[in-house]
């Protein structure tokens, strides 16, 4: 079983090329609602709880487990793989470095969080945080004039990038507006990680069990979000176990 | 000591209705930036919280209570007042009520959590949520064109309406765009409060001691907000006590 986590409802894009790649895994999704965003806290304290969600999941039998979350990525990544060694974790940020090295120039739109990280940082990057793309997209604003400025606004010093990365789960809800805006290669890291999954994971015979969706707290506007990510509506458990 | 709670930095809009009107007070403010936002959460958790945080503040020697959250004042503040019973506790909606009684038609704007609540809903009120204001906020975006674009499609079905409440405590900050888009009163829920707070304080001498600011978590964006509420940067302290 996949163990699958966000700050949010965002992951469910992951989740999404999850079920394209992959249609006879299972997977436990668990959604911190309660505590989201991850993208404007601390380092610390999306360390702290990317450790106990990590450890839940464990608990509730998944074996394998993707950071959905790109701040949590960014900033617990690497300690979740060293603190939890036996475990295959695949978080959304370096499975794509490695593909992204042969462009000269890339854009990189992520949260605050992800953005300090540096996680990104390299010679051919440039990067930005949009904090306003998260509550557009909760808000169901996805094909407004209005968000069009925005993303005109955000990326107006992207110039003459080859590619963009989406390193927010909600941004590929943007990506037709985005394409509007730049003409530069729109990467989607879930596209990305899913492929790496695939490698690893056998997928000839179909995991009996059910999905599972987990929220700490009632997610916000779940409905439209779940519905644009799986073209359909998906039933809640509302649990915060910490 | 005036314990003054919200769940993050724009509670700052309170401290300074409060630091004008009653200048010699002194305050001990707490931002939820850990948890931040509540007014996307559900009532449970504002519930939850506010309890504990105001539980805190008493400990830490505050004997006034004031809920500068709008979302924690709609959905927690007839529990805290219940609950603290010998605690005067102040929120942000029932003043208002009171004063808002004689207009004919009135629009109350706020977060998902504000309105859902349906603490404002009377045969004079039109309410809205407008979930981008908080962002657009905290982004400095206070002045921007596209922020009056924002402004303009939430406001849109809000015809002939006398006065517009702004019941979050970030929305005082795009007062002046607001105010190119509506011809109606515009009422900030911290005045009245802060007015009410008068008359039951004595404020002819100086309270000893220093104005403190804690937050559960690094605030992000903090300098911007302290210098446009309060004129100048404050000294947090990051301190989770839950």
């Amino acid at each position: 079983m996949i163990g699958v986590f966000d700050s949010g409802v965002g992951g469910l894009s992951v989740v999404k090329e999850i079920f394209k790649s992959l249609p006879n895994q299972k997977i436990i999704y668990f959604g911190d609602t309660a505590r989201l965003p991850y993208g404007t806290k601390g380092a610390d304290f999306v360390k702290k709880y990317s450790e106990k969600i990590t450890e839940w999941l464990l608990g509730k039998g998944a074996n394998v487990i993707v950071i959905a979350c790109h701040t949590s990525s960014a900033q617990a990544g690497k300690y979740l793989k060293e603190r939890f060694k036996n475990i295959p974790i695949f978080d959304m940020i370096s499975p794509c470095l490695q593909e992204l090295s042969h462009f000269n120039r890339i854009g990189v739109i992520g949260t605050p969080g992800t953005i300090k990280s540096r996680v990104w940082d390299a010679p051919n990057v440039v990067s930005k945080s949009c904090p306003l793309f998260v509550p557009l997209v909760e808000e169901g604003w996805i094909d407004k004039e209005i968000t069009k400025e925005i993303v005109k606004e955000y990326l107006k010093d992207f110039n003459n990038i080859e590619a963009l990365v989406l390193a927010c789960t909600h941004y590929p809800m943007l990506e037709k507006i985005i394409k509007k805006i730049t003409k530069a290669k729109i990467i989607d890291p879930a596209k990305i990680v899913t492929q790496k999954l695939k490698l690893f994971l056998d997928d000839e015979s179909v995991v009996p069990g059910e999905n599972q969706f987990f929220f700490s707290d009632e997610p916000y506007n779940l409905k439209k979000i779940s519905k644009l990510c799986l073209g359909k509506e998906i039933k809640p458990i509302i649990y915060d176990p910490f």
